[in-house]
């Protein structure tokens, strides 16, 4: 734990990176010499030059803090990463498996033997096996476990057994515990006893003798408080708890509120199980970013740069099928109307136009009510009022729009009566939008499921089929 | 700075909104009562009910956090906010406006006068300041300045000359600094002096004579190491520091990197200039990551719920506005292609799918390298690699969705020559979406700009005019 490794600024990481594949390009240049039939397979000096910019290299990682050497392994394709993988110390496989990424921790894992595996493992705290266990194949796991202690069997179960996204998945157990009928001197002593404190102690949990948090002892006020007082004396009681079964959104929004570095995990009887730390919320933070981000581009997880065509492809087949359903849905409402597309052929290139609009519009709607329901900032009776103002805004955006495109229209076309049905169409599918961008996430909020998820895929559906259909109507009913 | 107030859980503080919402309510309901001709204007009962109402509510809200009276705020509609922040005790408004989404802050400060607004301000700490700075009146900011001592003036000065995302713009001036020449028992005895540590101090800043920073002292070495040893002995030299220049996003990722409670910012010479801490790390992050949802979702920025029609649609034109140009620059597209569409009517049926899946397919290459990039994973000789991946890519998925769309369009109109134009017009569309996919990111990276802003617009835009006009000019040239 000691933390002797280089710390490393953003540009000294990118720096970094470039260094090894230098590097590595050396290495290979080095050995495609060796390689080469008309070259002396044995040449002493190749063969040096070869060890030197190994050993260059190897240095180079030893002094690397293992989230550094992570992300050179992720920026690296797979034969050079692999290289890289072979020149860190077997000792610190462990540590940077915890780091790397998953689709690149895959790639890691899949060219170890279960020997190394069961090595790189056994240096893991419990919450850090428990993070890495299911890409770990179950005889390596199986032979782990054998090798733990009780309590750390008991915590890496307790660590798997929760959902994740939940509290219980993201906590450790490195924590320090105190009595309350000490005095601070005695707490102190023992402090001193130890050879370090686990990394994010800014508090001691204070408990009794069956485990039951009674408080939390912070440092800065241990550090500040006459020590004669009693650890009862200074504790603080009503500091933030979680339940393992909490959900890690939530205890990520308490720490956000409440600026915590540190918070005890309690089970129902109020008995101390773990402890939630600030650098787990934030990976948790920026993981669930990662992956709103990704569902919202259409990829299903995490892609791997050098990931190959088909892992690429696998990734990404299920978006645009769902894509192709809708869009054929779509396709045809338009055929539904061919008669009158034939008729007056300007309906085939107004009409993407409405769909389009409306469908922008309508996921400004449900971005700005995803964002304030993350937030729990609407509540029950409020849906109504918000479902008038969307309304509103519609009509608004309506006017303001279509007057503008039925005017285009009829500079273009020169008919009054295609400007007019125009305008009206872009109205009513806005409208239809600020319905559909209230009422898909509503639903979903009310049926418990995630409200983000999916909303915008499923709204571009009825916006784009539904602008089809009233712009074509409409045209059907007025124009022909 | 005392922490007497409640925390809640996630249940706790919805709980507490709807609390809220129902005295406003009750209250109301009295205030309805009292105003009616047909009461007696006085009645003593009524006024009592109302004003234990109102004394409640006060009492609710004095035990509340900062950051939970912000929640609360954030969830109620324009008047009744007003209602609340009228309750809530004036020393504390400073340390709510700060806690508060920018939307609500100006609501609030717009019900403020300026001595009202000159006493919460200051309340608050130079970089609390700088933070709210932006929403206040320049007389206000003016009369708070001439308030401050010199120091603070240096501080607020240094704060608001730092542009937003940058280190310098989150950094505070709260921390502890020691000499290295000093033993770890005067350190102590200085720290005992102390009240209380600032939040978030989970390591000393050792600096020299002439502040410049020579090292940090951990918390947790200091309490666990014999006393007689000098601080410079046991001193962190190489903890990271950052430079108030660098950029917010790479401190964030260095605090996830390394699990960092705190970090000191030094400038050009080495001299210490402030401090970074987590807490600001994790509202950064929180905030860059709505930010970047609300773009994609095309709003300017984050909306109050309770923003009235006309400033919802402020924050909203722009994005329907750029959306409409490119709709319209499609529109003209399919307008070209006019002929054709006559003779052939099913092509308006069948050109949204072209588009719609280009658009799909290009957007997942775009995230997966705007994703890439962020994570420092791309270097320069990648890009041709990456592009290279991406054709295969869409070739792969050109063939498989290309014969499926080819097969579907051949069993809806009996065409074999359509059922190939629009599995050759996916695929070369498809190729179009990689091109653009990895090109766009690409462009905005080398001119120094962020790869993901604009980039889904830009690419629906050419993917959609580009997918019409291959899919029309195949179809022109081949079929009619």
């Amino acid at each position: 734990m000691a933390e002797v490794q280089e710390r490393l600024e953003a540009e000294d990481l990118q720096q970094n990176l470039r260094e090894v594949q230098e590097l590595l390009r050396r290495q290979k240049v080095v050995e495609g010499l060796v390689g080469r039939q008309d070259m002396p397979k044995h040449d002493l000096v190749e063969q040096l030059v070869h060890k030197q910019h190994l050993a260059e290299l190897r240095a180079k990682l030893d002094r690397l803090h293992p989230a550094d050497i992570a992300h050179i392994l992720e920026g690296l394709p797979p034969e050079e990463r692999l290289v890289v993988w072979d020149l860190v110390k077997a000792d610190r496989d462990g540590e940077i498996l915890v780091e790397v990424s998953e689709a690149v921790r895959e790639s890691l894992i899949a060219s170890m033997d279960s020997k190394e595996l069961v090595a790189a493992a056994e240096t893991l705290e419990a919450d850090e096996l428990a993070d890495i266990a299911g890409d770990l194949p179950p005889a390596v796991i199986e032979e782990v476990v054998r090798s733990l202690s009780a309590e750390e069997r008991e915590q890496l179960r307790a660590a798997l057994s929760f959902p994740e996204g939940s509290v219980g998945a993201l906590m450790d157990f490195e924590y320090v515990t105190v009595r309350a009928d000490v005095t601070l001197e005695a707490a102190t002593r023992y402090l001193r006893r130890l050879d370090e404190l686990p990394s994010h102690t800014d508090q001691l949990f204070v408990v009794d003798r069956r485990e039951v948090l009674k408080g939390t002892l912070p440092l800065a006020r241990l550090i500040v408080t006459d020590l004669d007082r009693d650890v009862a004396q200074v504790l603080v009681e009503e500091s933030v708890r979680f339940r393992p079964e909490d959900r890690a959104e939530d205890a990520a929004s308490a720490f956000e509120r409440y600026d915590l570095v540190s918070a005890p995990v309690v089970d129902q009887a109020g008995r101390l199980m773990g402890r939630l730390t600030v650098d787990a919320v934030v990976d948790y933070i920026r993981q669930a970013s990662a992956e709103s981000q990704l569902a919202e581009g259409g990829l299903s997880q995490e892609e791997d740069v050098f990931a190959s065509v088909i892992d690429a492809f696998k990734n990404r087949w299920a978006w645009l099928a769902v894509n192709l359903v809708t869009a054929f849905i779509a396709s045809r409402v338009i055929g539904a109307f061919e008669g009158s597309i034939a008729q007056l052929v300007a309906l085939a290139a107004l009409m993407p136009i409405v769909a389009g609009i409306g469908g922008n519009s309508g996921n400004q709607t449900t971005t700005m009510i995803v964002r304030a329901l993350a937030l729990g900032q609407i509540q029950g009776t409020y849906w109504k009022k918000l479902l008038g103002r969307e309304i509103g805004v519609a009509l608004l955006n309506g006017a303001v729009w279509g007057t503008l495109l039925g005017a285009i229209a009829y500079a273009f076309y020169g008919s009054v009566a295609l400007g007019g049905v125009m305008a009206l169409a872009m109205i009513l599918n806005l409208v239809l939008a600020a319905l559909m961008g209230v009422g898909i996430p509503w639903l979903r909020a009310r049926l418990g499921r995630d409200p983000a998820a999916g909303s915008s895929v499923l709204l571009t559906a009825v916006t784009d089929s539904g602008g089809f259909f009233i712009f074509l109507g409409l045209a059907t009913l007025f124009l022909l």
